[in-house]
């Protein structure tokens, strides 16, 4: 099944959906309803009538009996006001009207089983099947409030979330990975274990990262700061804050301020704005010194903590938060070395990747969208040779990739990688940006061979996105079970009583002169309790010591999750989970 | 000598030094003039006259006159109408009298050699010498603008910075001094050695760190996360932003708004600020669940980036910046634990202090001022009994320390520890604050074993202050010269000619693989010269290979600052190195 026919099918399905609920719901006021990457979704004003999952079974109900009349689906093409009286008393519809009819353009509308007594139509672009039967299967899934346009001002909607695919086997595997994907929600999995918080005091969709957490976190960035060492980047430190000045230099107040938090700004002094993006810094320290031919490329690289006040409607958990650290770079190159700059970070992207388990990627190339002019700094010609460039990368490589028209920064396109999880998801990471905008901007130079200055190209870089959404992708991939190299507690160990405290303590100093987080449960509980707290706890490891561990400098080993590994050399012991943290092995 | 006399000796200079101004300026407004730490200064209204360092030498002159007359110094007391006339002209002293008179309070005005044709008189709080004979040795070091009362918006007046001791020889020991500390300053250095820059485009008093030195800080934070987790540390994540709501709730606008940046505010949404202090974070994250007297004390830690608003007159360099990363801690911890809390952090300054070579630590406790009771929060007697608690356990250590009444932070009183340079000035650092207000502004509580809900104390508490400062005081007490560990380039490997680069080559990835940062040095340049700019460059070591060398498999080292070392096996260099990083050698 080819994505253009699954979207028909939800779509289509998305319009039974309403034809369904006028049954119920005689008065609702539809206001619109997409095809999404995994179903559809329809927002609608019920007025002072309510909604809940407890009303779906007899809404699919007359769903399917609409579905089953085999019902044309058929298109028309209309100047407005032929249309307008199909949506009487509906402000919604009629600001979508509105708009089309300003822009002087006709308007398609959609039917399905015209001139039978369930006629229905609606203002729609289409696509859509031909006929509901291709419709194989359905399920509505959700009920959630949604504002009218996303935006906080206007009226909330209702907004029930469905999917729908041509087979009822696909519908089914489809559930089935959901149910999984509930199973590994970041949000639950922090109930238990104390990943987390966000609080709104503080303010939403910002997190504070608690103890485990940290030390996820931390066992990254050591690893991410030597293979950035080795791969030639100097790590740099810039501030969070930066005068209105040097963002309207950039031109993020030009281009990106709706996604700025506000001015700081009172009666003392300059203006000032914490940052959206990291460059900024990274370029004031290149433009520090005169730069030569010879130090090119310079690879800055930065765990930078950056704000974006992205809307309330898109946040989710840690995934889409407002403030985020990012594994940012930043390559100042020649116009020689742009290639093989851009090359490298890809190969670096793969194999960071990989480290995680993440060893599926789809690529993408978000280019700039030729309609939306005043959306992109730069001449035109500039973004064809920009974005002819790194498709020529990719096409090189052999890879398959899509491009995403619209999906580029203000100041040049991308590639973006998508890492697909165990349980088949795909998550944005890496992006590796082409910059040719920048540069200009700030009238960045070098001295080349010929001592003439020139103008380096910049390349924008994060290999895992953001800490806090990479965070939440790996507990969701994980199921919050880390590999040891990043577990909090790497072993907990558990003596049988009392009387082999002091062994068990003596091998959590010999653990902990190795370099290995342990933790000693010589609590008052049975041995099964505290293993079973452990596992919940998703330690990796559990030694259950006693007597015969003691006089044999022994230790039992349990694996998180896994039967037994017995009882064994305590040295030995040390190596199994030593060559686990070195190769970071996922298990 | 003490430092009553000193400070004595000082502060009737700077009135010698007015009165000898007013030979060759006779229409100056004298506004100000205390005795500090090293010296004296004077800030005065010139008019339309100049003064430069040029014109130093024949004030000396006058003021040897005057001094050498021998001249009595008197006190009177006076009601404020008696005074006015002495100091017609000048709205300087008049506002300092307005302000007396209107506290209702007399003055007291200084005389020098009254009745003399010299005489001369200040409103001054004194105290001073009895007679102009006891000024042994003074000298004039350098003028500056200084605004009055340090505010921006106020006249620039003129400052004149001098010095001044009982004898010639403490004079002369003081100026070799700061001819070393010129030597050291880190601002100087810095232009040699690319450490960090400042950008008025950026903001004034915010800090880009570069390559070398972000190195430094990497280190340090690497082994300071180390050992706080030894301590029993757990390092956690804040944001840098927080809604105005929760600074309303901690005090922090009420006590400390001066300190802060402006108010993020527009039209979108919350108000949000840019936070000064970590501690709300990671009250925050205590308060996230509910807490067993079974897990006190918590002690979370963070290398957390603060913004305070300071004045423009007081930074200097990152010496006191306005963006700056605080090595922070908050512990929660029981009413019996406090002491030994208090007492655990004490040790772990001293620790920490001295891997950087500070040994000699002075011992300061911040009070409140009980004159100024609006700028503190809480009850007099818990005031009392926090002070009388870190007292104790200052007296209980037998160390000797001095009060600063009116230097305690808003919600407690403090322990900060100033340490001695290598070249005898001390240095603010370690500061370890008790608070007992925050916890109750934000309703804090653990469950005690009687099941009873208890109000927690806090400590709050940085060992290195702030990294951007530290690593100021460093690079001075290095003179830029770092320790081994912390040296962005380890070792440069020098080949004789283009035929030992192979070998170099060999020696830098073996000394790579043992984690040492390398760099070769093969330009086309004599190796006099090359060794010569590694010296500059302060590199530790220099390794020049040579034919002798690669058939030997040796290298000829070169330590930083000193003699050869001579010829050696590369395997003995490695361990020499090696043991520098590990041990922290400082030499």
């Amino acid at each position: 099944m080819d994505n253009e026919q699954l979207n028909k099918i939800r779509h289509s399905t998305e319009h039974v959906l309403t034809m369904a609920m006028r049954k119920f719901y005689p008065k609702m006021k539809m206001a619109m309803g997409p095809a999404t990457d995994d179903g559809f979704y329809f927002d609608v004003d019920l007025g002072d009538k309510k909604i809940t999952e407890a009303d779906f079974p007899k809404i699919e109900k007359e769903m399917w009996r609409l579905i089953n009349l085999s019902l044309p689906i058929e298109k028309e093409e209309h100047i407005i006001p032929e249309i307008r009286h199909f949506f009487k008393n509906n402000e919604y519809k009629q600001e979508w009207l509105d708009a089309i009819e300003q822009k002087g353009e006709k308007s398609t509308v959609y039917w399905i089983g015209k001139g039978t007594k369930d006629e229905f139509v609606d203002l729609c672009a289409g696509p859509h099947v031909e006929n509901t039967k291709e419709i194989g299967a359905f399920k509505l899934l959700s009920v959630a409030g949604a504002y009218w346009h996303g935006d906080e001002k206007n009226k909330m909607l209702t907004r029930i979330y469905g999917t729908a695919f041509a087979t009822k086997e696909e519908l089914q595997k489809y559930l089935q990975m959901m149910e999984e994907a509930k199973r590994r929600d970041h949000r639950l999995l922090n109930k238990e274990l104390d990943f987390f918080s966000q609080n709104e005091d503080l303010g939403s969709g910002l997190v504070l990262w608690h103890p485990k957490l940290s030390t996820v976190r931390e066992e990254i960035e050591l690893w991410w700061r030597k293979e950035h060492r080795k791969k030639g980047y100097e790590y740099v430190y810039t501030p969070h804050i930066g005068k209105k000045l040097l963002w309207d230099l950039s031109g993020h107040t030009g281009f990106y301020k709706d996604l700025m938090y506000p001015p700081m700004k009172d009666e003392r002094n300059d203006i000032y704005y914490v940052k959206p993006m990291n460059c900024n810094g990274h370029i004031l320290i290149y433009k520090s010194k005169q730069r030569s031919y010879k130090e090119m490329p310079v690879r800055f690289c930065e765990l930078g903590t950056v704000y974006r006040y992205e809307l309330e409607g898109v946040r989710h958990g840690i995934l889409r938060p407002r403030g985020f650290t990012q594994d940012d770079s930043h390559i100042f190159c020649t116009q020689e070395q742009l290639i093989s700059e851009v090359e490298g970070v890809l190969d670096f992207a793969l194999e960071m990747n990989k480290v995680f388990g993440f060893d599926d990627l789809h690529y993408e190339l978000s280019v700039h969208d030729p309609k939306d002019k005043e959306k992109y700094a730069g001449k035109p010609e500039d973004w064809e040779m920009a974005e002819n460039t790194l498709r020529q990368i990719l096409q090189k490589r052999g890879v398959h990739f899509t491009e995403d028209p619209g999906g580029a920064k203000f100041y040049g396109p991308s590639i973006d990688l998508k890492a697909k999880d165990a349980i088949g998801r795909l998550w944005q990471g890496t992006t590796i940006q082409f910059d040719f905008n920048l540069p200009t901007r700030f009238d960045l130079t070098y001295t080349d061979k010929d001592g003439q200055e020139k103008r380096p190209y910049m390349v924008h870089r994060t290999l895992l996105g953001s800490f806090e959404r990479f965070m939440g992708v790996l507990i969701e991939q994980y199921a919050g079970a880390f590999p040891v190299w990043l577990s909090h507690t790497q072993a907990v160990i558990i003596p049988i009583s009392d009387k082999f405290t002091a062994y068990a303590q003596s091998i959590k100093e010999k653990l902990e002169t190795n370099n290995i987080r342990v933790e000693l449960d010589a609590r008052d509980e049975s041995m099964q309790k505290r293993i079973r707290e452990a596992e919940k706890q998703k330690v990796p490891y559990m030694l259950v010591v006693g007597e015969k561990e003691e006089k044999e400098q022994t230790v039992a080993v349990r694996q998180r999750g896994r039967k037994d590994l017995g009882v064994m050399n305590f040295a030995k012991f040390i190596e199994i989970i030593k060559a686990d943290i070195e190769e970071k092995k996922i298990w």
